[in-house]
């Protein structure tokens, strides 16, 4: 009662200044007043939230502003006011400006945390959401589809927002344009910062998504501009564009593992972007051209090391009269004024060409039809270590004309254009990642409508007598930048933070052990005193945690009594064994994930451990997911099966891992299946997962394993598999390997146990 | 020489008179001058092409004027300059206009007559063709495909020409949107006179198409508008609209077998037309629509009497992710303010759903996806007799939003919506066709955008008010009329001729008969005393002939000695043989086509006529076509085979003529088949061919018929079959009926003679 009774009066205090300043700021502090402040509210009016959690709130914020005059909800503090547990907002009406929110340590309790759209009689027009942050708002089940920010009606804008950690199906970001009140758009998504978007082992983990492929043939006019896409990992494409008349502009892709991809729709302008790599990964890409009439122009791709799908410039072959959700050729597309540095294929023509693929797939999932009516002009590829192969090419390049490109190496690929020149040119490196022609180089050509490209990535004037190939003009501002992360996401919310010192725990009985595990913070290590430990309870894993031993000369074993999984896994689980046993009497699991919402990632690393007597040694449930299973140096030994990452088998294109990571290891009496790791569907974009099994010794496995395979892979994109000695395993198939994804076995040791099978195409579940 | 002085002295004079006025008319008598002149034409000239007849002249007219001061091609005196021969005309620069071409008596040598473009690198913008006319330009070969004016660039007109009579393969006017430079083309095609497209006999006869199935994402913005399609019968298709963005507005459909199609392509505008069919045609169509975001407004529909893709407004099932040149689903399409005065079938939703026909088809051809966020407002359906069935719909109708539309009559359809009430509400006749209500209906829906129909039919003002829902608001200005017929087409051509009185020439021997049948006019009649003629040559007929007896009773026979075919149908032949006997040898055919270049169709009309002693009674070849073959009171006997219109075996849709006709005849001991009528290839939105098989006596025939069927009418969309009497005809079939087209036998008479065969679907050839 005091509070309610303190808040009114600060109302009474705020309406009467109001007289004088026309704008009313109404106080609340519970959903109770919100609501009654939201029905009475008026232009001008600004409804500002208390300092506190605020906890299960489904906010409706509606009303009908002005330009002049918006409605505004904002926050008593930014930074101190939480929207937590079961809750989101949603906003119609005109003119309503939303800022300072923070979304965390909960989720949405429907399809989206915002959401421009009440329902369809109370749409968002000219509305903004700025300097909000969503963090880790996920859902318990990664399963469980939403989005984080969901767009509707016309000229709505996000901006200088943070968003980070969303681990569940569905983009970050979506626009919906079903429904003429909602195309014509002009949303702008602009200055915001896109932080990690975890890998998510499979499709639907898009940042920003325009439109579906049902809407295709909508003039959308959305414009991206100014945003830092920041490790947006979830999947191949961090930008799905499905609409029409998008544009991107001036957006920074730092170490993303995905591509922009005008997925459908056409008329896209990607303007002045940079996409930046680099020296390890080749899952980060650049820009994928589907369908007509884009212009890429102004972009800077630097230490681009990702292929195919995932090329810096990938252009795409279509289906012959593709259907709507799949392939359309690719014409009447410009390619103009690009800068490639240090990129490993910098040009990709005819990707995704599949014609050998006709004996597995129907005719309508062929694409034939080669890019036609593309012209690529005045670009630059310089390499620091000679590249010669800039272009690849999977069909005949017959349908682009390439003009005025110059490149600092001699042009060994198939295709070699007249309009692809080698020069010798020379670059300085001005800031970070930045590399600038020493002189421009005039000989521009001039295509049809390139009069309108009159500036380059900086904003130099293109329409001079010094224009130059390339994204950058010369002279080039003192202190140019690629990357002035002042300028993204909010300005109050510390992205970058220093990480508290780990620590270490020294323990030397299992009681310390469950101890110190809890008390742990993430990233501490709990070290083991030599000497056996029981324990009959499952360890849980709920952060990073290093599990060793203090002498790796004298390995502390951890002998499991109970039925219970020995670790348990949760999500955000890292676990690190090293130096350990583990013994377990064979009727317990060594590693299990949580039954259900597994809500984020999980990592296990293994390192110099004895695992011996469990039943399965890692189990999974659908939904869960791990970046990185790594076991090195280990034994691995009496156990029913191994690791069975086996549970997405609805086939869209899901699997339970990333990254498997097995060499230098011993698996011995293993019963059936060593692994089990499965990715179904067909799906030519799904880039995993990744499996690479080396230099192990497998000996008297697969006994009991009905199928008589010993490594279970199927569907999984990325394998490799040589050095591995295989001894007397009673099995028919060592494992099937994919030869269309160029998978092969190197040089293994066979004696007595089946062989490696290739088969050129997979018959997979058609998806689409 | 003399004449080349003549000119030379003339330009002289115009280049002294220049020097005044800036405007030099520069007047050519033959190519080569038409060459310099188009070669040195600067900003503000005007080229005169000098009277007389052009013969295969290739002009290609380029060049760069200017918005004020545009280079001009015209000729002496309009009418007086014709077009002949191989002969075509291109363009390519800017501001160029061509007026008063008169095209006759020839053929494009390629594919376009007047084309916007001479080639990639000179392409028309903002130019203009104007009161020109194109007459029976048509290539001499059905088959070959052309265009008569194709469009490219940008911003080009054509206005104020009378095209008319193109029967080869090809649209009319096509316009091109593949490259850049096509595209955002606002070209106007305004105040055209589109007079007769005859029938074509399957696809590919449309009088206008914008854009193909290829370009059909292109934003295309043509405006069609103030055009006559005056009997536009070429196929389902009048326009076919493949493309973004395009405007029609205010075109009169005037008795046009066929529809406004939005083929492929959205965001169509269709706002202030006017469709008029009469009391006999079930071809005459109104609006078909298929794709996203149409807006179809302030329509006017009046007697059309079409059903299914031919109703007054005709809603498609789509194909869900439809391949790209088949169905796409509609959403988001506008119907509103629209008004439809007697129309048998005003409103139909799901039209070409064929799950039925899962059989036969592949599923990428099933067009299940529903219409879905349609909205169809603020229209009026009157009848004068009731109409109780305004709906038709193939399937649920859940994704359209009816509201405030009035009709006059109970609506018994299944659909019964709270959206279409039943009012008594009366209309007055002001003229031709049109009636308007007598008191506004104020109770309009305002829809999303609805404020942007600003204006009705006639341009009077909806934002007072007095709105009324229909396409007319009150009052009315006086002496408003439908057609207007001096907007259209050019201010110069005689399109409306009276037609000289047809003559009569009575001969009594072969030798006046032959000379007779040369001279007679078009529409004359020969009439044959009672007697024998023997005749040992074919009879050419290549106009419309009436061959009769003058003596009914007595009949005239024409007997036929040579091998030579009897009556040799040329391009436009309208045979009229009543009351003669044609008798045969055995050798030779009664009447053939020629063997090429059978340019338009011919009919044969045969009334009271005895046929005996033939090899084939008609034998034609592929290319040609028939508009009507009808035979009535006629006996045929002792031929080897019949009817054979079975040359279009390419199985794409076309067939060798639209009607077939036979009523009340006797055929005996035809040895092979009676009739061999063939359509081949699936496409659904051929409408023909039409047989009427009815009261007829067919005996001892089909004796050496090796398929054992009598009459073949194998992909005939519609076939009546009644009242026949079958005898002692030694084949398994009489005939295979289409049970899938509504084809069902009548009550016929059969004995010994094997049975009618109704199958549900028949397997054809996939054409797309």
């Amino acid at each position: 009662m005091k509070k309610i009774l303190l808040v009114s009066s600060f109302l009474i205090l705020l309406v009467s200044c109001a007289k004088q300043t026309q704008i009313r700021s109404i106080k609340v502090a519970n959903i109770n007043e919100l609501n009654e402040a939201i029905k009475n509210c008026k232009p001008g009016d600004n409804i500002v939230l208390a300092n506190g959690v605020w906890n299960d709130v489904q906010i409706k914020f509606y009303g009908n502003g002005t330009k002049e005059k918006p409605i505004t909800l904002s926050v008593e503090e930014k930074g101190k006011v939480t929207i937590e547990g079961v809750s989101n907002l949603k906003m119609g009406g005109t003119y309503l400006e939303v800022s300072g929110l923070y979304f965390k340590n909960g989720n949405t309790p429907n399809n989206s945390v915002i959401q421009f759209k009440i329902n369809n009689d109370s749409i968002a027009n000219n509305c903004k959401v700025m300097q909000c942050v969503i963090e880790e708002f996920t859902q318990p089940d990664r399963d469980v589809s939403d989005h984080w920010v969901e767009f509707w009606g016309r000229h709505n804008e996000l901006s200088n927002c943070y968003l980070t950690g969303k681990s569940n199906f569905g983009p970050t970001i979506m626009v919906k344009l079903e429904g003429n009140e909602n195309i014509n758009n002009y949303h702008q998504i602009i200055n915001n910062h896109f932080g990690l978007r975890p890998r998510k082992g499979g499709p639907h983990g898009e940042t920003l998504q325009l439109g579906n492929s049902d809407t295709s043939m909508t003039p959308s006019h959305t414009l991206v501009a100014n945003n830092f896409f920041d490790h947006c990992n979830g999947e191949i494409e961090i930008i799905s564009s499905k609409s029409n008349f998008n544009e991107f502009r001036n957006n920074v892709f730092f170490e993303s593992e995905g591509s922009l991809v005008l997925r459908h729709g056409n008329y896209a302008t990607i303007d002045g972007n940079v996409f930046i790599g680099n020296d390890n990964s080749k899952f980060i890409g650049g820009i994928r051209v589907i369908n007509t009439g884009h212009w890429i122009t102004n972009n800077y791709f630097y230490k681009i090391k990702g292929a195919e799908f995932r090329s810096a410039l990938a252009v795409m072959n279509g289906i012959p009269k593709s259907p709507l959700n799949r392939y359309n050729q690719v014409t009447d597309a410009v390619v103009a004024y690009n800068t490639f540095i240090d990129c490993v294929s910098p040009w990709q023509f005819s990707v995704g060409s599949n014609i050998s693929q006709s004996d597995v797939l129907p005719a309508t999932e062929i694409r034939s039809a080669r890019p036609e009516r593309v012209v690529v002009a005045n670009n630059v590829i310089y390499n620091e270590v000679a590249n010669q192969y800039p272009i690849v090419n999977y069909d005949k390049v017959d349908g682009v004309t390439f003009k005025n490109n110059i490149i600092n190496s001699e042009n060994k690929s198939e295709v070699k254009p007249n309009g692809l020149k080698t020069k010798a040119i020379s670059v300085t490196k001005k800031t970070d990642n930045l590399y600038v022609l020493n002189e421009n180089i005039n000989n521009v050509y001039n295509g049809f409508d390139f009069e309108t490209i009159t500036k380059d990535i900086f904003g130099n004037d293109r329409t001079t007598n010094n224009n130059s190939i390339g994204a950058i003009v010369n002279p080039v501002k003192e202190n140019s930048v690629l990357i002035d992360r002042s300028k993204y996401g909010t300005n109050w919310y510390q992205v970058y933070r220093l990480k508290p010192e780990p620590k270490t725990f020294n323990v030397s009985t299992t009681e310390e052990l469950k101890n110190n595990l809890k008390q742990a913070s993430s990233g501490d290590t709990v070290s083991l005193k030599p000497g056996v430990y029981n324990i009959s309870s499952s360890l849980v894993i709920n952060k990073e945690i290093n599990l060793v031993s203090i002498d790796k000369n004298n390995k502390s074993e951890l002998i499991f009594k109970s039925e219970n999984t020995a670790f348990e896994m949760h999500p955000k689980a890292k676990l690190k064994l090293k130096d350990v046993i583990l013994s377990g009497n064979k009727n317990q699991n060594t590693f299990t994930t949580l039954n259900k919402n597994m809500s984020k990632a999980y990592d296990l690393f293994i390192d110099n451990v004895e695992i011996k007597d469990f039943k399965t040694v890692l189990k999974v449930s659908k939904g869960s997911f791990a970046d990185s299973i790594f076991v090195a140096n280990s034994i691995i030994k009496n156990c029913e099966r191994g690791f069975m990452l086996n549970k997405e088998t609805n086939d869209g294109g899901d699997y339970n891992a990333e990254f498997v990571i097995i060499k230098n290891s011993t698996f011995d009496a293993i019963n059936e299946v060593v692994l089990d790791f499965y990715r179904g569907g067909y799906d030519e974009s799904t880039i995993g997962g990744n499996l690479l099994l080396e230099n192990n010794s497998i000996t008297h496995s697969g006994t009991g394993e009905k199928d008589q395979i010993l490594i279970k892979n199927r569907g999984i994109v990325n394998v490799e598999f040589s050095g591995n000695t295989f001894k007397n395993n009673p099995v028919k198939l060592i494992a099937i390997l994919w030869g269309e994804k160029g998978q092969e076995p190197g040089v293994n040791t066979i004696e007595n146990s089946g062989k490696i099978e290739v088969v050129k195409n997979l018959k997979l579940k058609l998806m689409y």
